[in-house]
């Protein structure tokens, strides 16, 4: 194999000729309509944030400035929610890609409440209630969990991206009310949505990202020093899930192309996992049909393809 | 991490242990009935084999049995289509994991023709047909082709399997009929069918699986010193497509158990890669009810967990 | 023909004979369970009163006593929906008969929110939204509009009913939630299900249902005198729903061994209509697998059959 | 009800009003391109033919002219089939509407092989599939059966539609194919498919068509003196059917707007029924989106509405 590896390879000029071959995509998709909020945002960001597990880091453009995390976060309450329950939260929904849209009520109530993964969103309200459940101030210890893995404490909720969640929520309302009616929340519908529609608004930047999602790289280990988060064992499990599961309907292209672990959200973000290696966080907020960003697909598949490293 | 990892491990040991953890598992699951052929192979059977990328093998119980491979063909004839066509058979079928049955008609509808991915048996019959419309006598080049990739010289279908496919093949005939009336199919109904029916009578041990697969380990080079069949990039996206859609409606409780690609046959045998590492079939005609061998997964399940083995 | 007419026969002799032939059912099927309020009810209780468009009546058994309407309050606000907008109301949902269950959201999402047909609670979702457009207090103006069809002063709500349906209204919710996401829903999802779980507690008898369908046997005229609700073509039309799609997903069967225009509720009301003829009301809460009372149905098949009186 | 009723009403003057009134439609629609032999046919071809019990007819237009009646056919075989095994044909299909397009393979799919009624193309195939049990030379005594029942000696198939239905009817062949899988076909797919194309092929005339079906507007005789093929309560049932399932995804708007049993066909055809008036047939090959006759459509709705002659 003469492909160079990411160990001896310079990040940064990798990064550059990644830039430079997708830059052609600028303006191609549309920014996410369906949260008013989020369609405010400049359609033209882009950025990307690479950090190896021994510490190198490589950033450019937009790669430092906050945006939504949107369905990237529910990486992140499945990981809260398997640190108490383990195996046992897919007593309440399943491992398998979904084949339908992340929204679908349709295969919801054909497999009678059970979601499919708990990255589509009806997985990821199961994934809200357990972890009302399990807390007692669910909100705000969500917000330190997720701090406290990338390291970077003043991350927030942006509460004005959330209130816009909620007043055009009305398909995660179906959702979570058919769940109900099914016996697979436990918790108060209104109670549920509110902590999904706000870690849904969790705004980080790139590099926040890709410090945050470092442990699925370091077998689950946040940052050196750190006590681990997950076993080995589950943290392949959950980058397993990621890349079967993490890019809604389009999640075996990405396979095919990308070939690493990662989530997507429809605020443009990405985050993608090479085990042992590295992360890496895009952001641009134009989006394909799929709801996934042009440019940030664009990007990784070149990035894993130049460079030749994919878990393959 | 202290998991040992297959370089400095012995493999026969590996494999004692692992088969000494699945035993238990005997007698659970059902032989596949729908094939009337198929149904009087003795559901005890059980082997497995190892192969190194250096060439070291190991195996045991019945590695060395011929079986039907079943849907593990689906791999071959894709590879072979891809050696004509490359990446212009996607605009015939996609790459998306289908979150339905594998013989699903639904599905196929509703999507106007176009099969999710080339392991569902819609995709497949498209792989027959793109066979049949590029060789001359489609049966026997593709048995010329799949000895060549093992070094195999003697392997072959089994026609009373063949033949017993075709007396049963209704749904497989209704499938390849609506392919056909949505323009997806261009040759003739019956001949697609023959070819397929008999891609799934090929008869292979596991000790031939695993060299057949060794490609996939390989950056796409079949034996030390063959012509490589797939480049590098083509061999990870393949590989990538059987990790997301090899294993029908449970590819992804394999990908987070086990955490390789591969693909499985209702004849009970599976085959796995670990891209760099080694190839591994398995062969135990009880199924579950997803299709898949149970002692089969099982056995690789143990394999990557005992020895922290998996691409993620 | 041979078969005795309506006109020469002894309504109260013909009612007797049915009974007696529908007596073995006694204790078949079960009382509706979704609705804790509902499942209190005896399922023991049995009434028909049978009204012909002479004014003629006759009733047996429970035929005076007050039952949870259920569903058959659709046909009601249909009624009154289309006072306000005659054919209008179908820009927003259809007259096709669903093929599937009353409550189902796979069709809702798969049409992007246009409900089959006024009867499937989608439907009837979107008709309690445009009366609470039209009406000043929706609640107290569709309750004079039913004391009115019917000449009964003193019907009302059953509370206990409307807020039992409201606690565990859970998939009425995502139904109603799932049709504002598609824009079918204009006033307040809360709103619409308080009108939507009122309407269904209405209570009345099945001489009170015979009389406040009469309408439908008459063209549109509520009892001799009052000015006609309906014209005679918007009556047919209105009967040739019920017809199509009155009866869940058990329409068809209705039609065929009926062949009456009519509609069920899960209370185990059941109402029917012969044009220019009769109405007749059933009561029996003991409901078959599709959600329609056995007794009903079985009193409703002999009643035709016995006379020779369907509109086919 | 100052509406004017048939039997004082003149035909002749009937029939010239409500043509004068559809004339505007013509061109609009499609003629079927899905058989190659019927895309041959003008789509300016129109006739219309009523027929009372009384024996009076009154016609116009192309009303003496053949045409290929298509699924029409289908009400001709159930009523042969239940001339055989009456009721017990419903062990093997249902009555319901089937909500989908006529010849959808997802609902046969998912309701495990049980057509949903006789009027989708997988009940059809059923129905064939009996008749071949029942008969010693299906396509000939089928013949007879249909020339017996309307008094037209010469009505005989057109073998170049048979064979164009052939050479295109991939997805009817996918259907019986699936139909064969779940066990509800116990002949030879390809025999079952001949009579099928054939019935299909059958051509009448709006003339034949009237007195044809004749029979289910008399309680089941087809003409004066002739032996009951129905019996009164048969009869009426298949009315009911009709009604409910006989224009595909459009009976809804049939029975709405309509108000007669009746059956479309895709070669522009339609027949309906008035109980105890009469039966009329019309054909104009222009098809809507549902696949029904454009003109045909209209010229039923405006002759019920006209003579204020419903069933409802």
């Amino acid at each position: 194999m003469n492909t160079l590896t990411l160990d001896h390879l310079d990040t940064n000029a990798l990064l550059e000729s990644v830039v430079k071959e997708v830059t052609h995509l600028k303006g191609k998709g549309e920014v996410a309509g369906t949260i008013p909020e989020l369609a405010n945002v400049s359609g033209d960001k882009y950025g990307v944030h690479l950090l190896t597990v021994d510490g190198e880091e490589a950033g450019t453009g937009d790669h430092l400035e906050r945006f939504s995390i949107q369905s990237i976060s529910k990486v992140l309450t499945l990981t809260l929610a398997f640190t108490f329950r383990g195996e046992r939260i897919w007593e309440r929904m399943g491992v398998e890609p979904s084949g339908t849209a992340f929204n679908s009520l349709v295969q919801l109530e054909l497999e009678r409440g059970i979601p499919r993964n708990p990255f589509i969103n009806a997985g990821a309200l199961v994934l809200a209630d357990i972890l009302i459940s399990e807390l007692r101030d669910p909100k705000k210890e969500l917000l330190s969990f997720v701090r406290a893995l990338g390291n970077c404490p003043d991350v927030t909720y942006d509460q004005r991206v959330a209130e816009s969640e909620r007043s055009s929520g009305w398909r995660n309302a179906a959702l979570a009310n058919l769940l109900r009616s099914f016996g697979n929340l436990h918790n108060d519908v209104d109670e549920v949505l509110d902590l999904y529609f706000h870690q849904c608004a969790l705004a980080m930047s790139c590099r926040e990202l890709a410090h945050t999602f470092r442990l699925f790289a370091t077998n689950g280990i946040p940052y050196d020093g750190a006590p681990a988060v997950l076993t080995y064992s589950e943290t392949k499990r959950l980058n397993a899930l990621m890349l079967t599961c993490g890019f809604y309907d389009e999640s075996g292209e990405f396979a095919y192309k990308v070939g690493l672990p990662g989530k997507s959200g429809i605020g443009g973000g990405i985050v993608a996992i090479h085990p042992d290696r590295f992360t890496v966080a895009t952001w641009s907020p134009r989006l394909n049909a799929k709801g996934n960003s042009v440019m940030g697909m664009a990007t990784l598949e070149r990035l894993t393809t130049l460079s030749g490293l994919s878990i393959f």
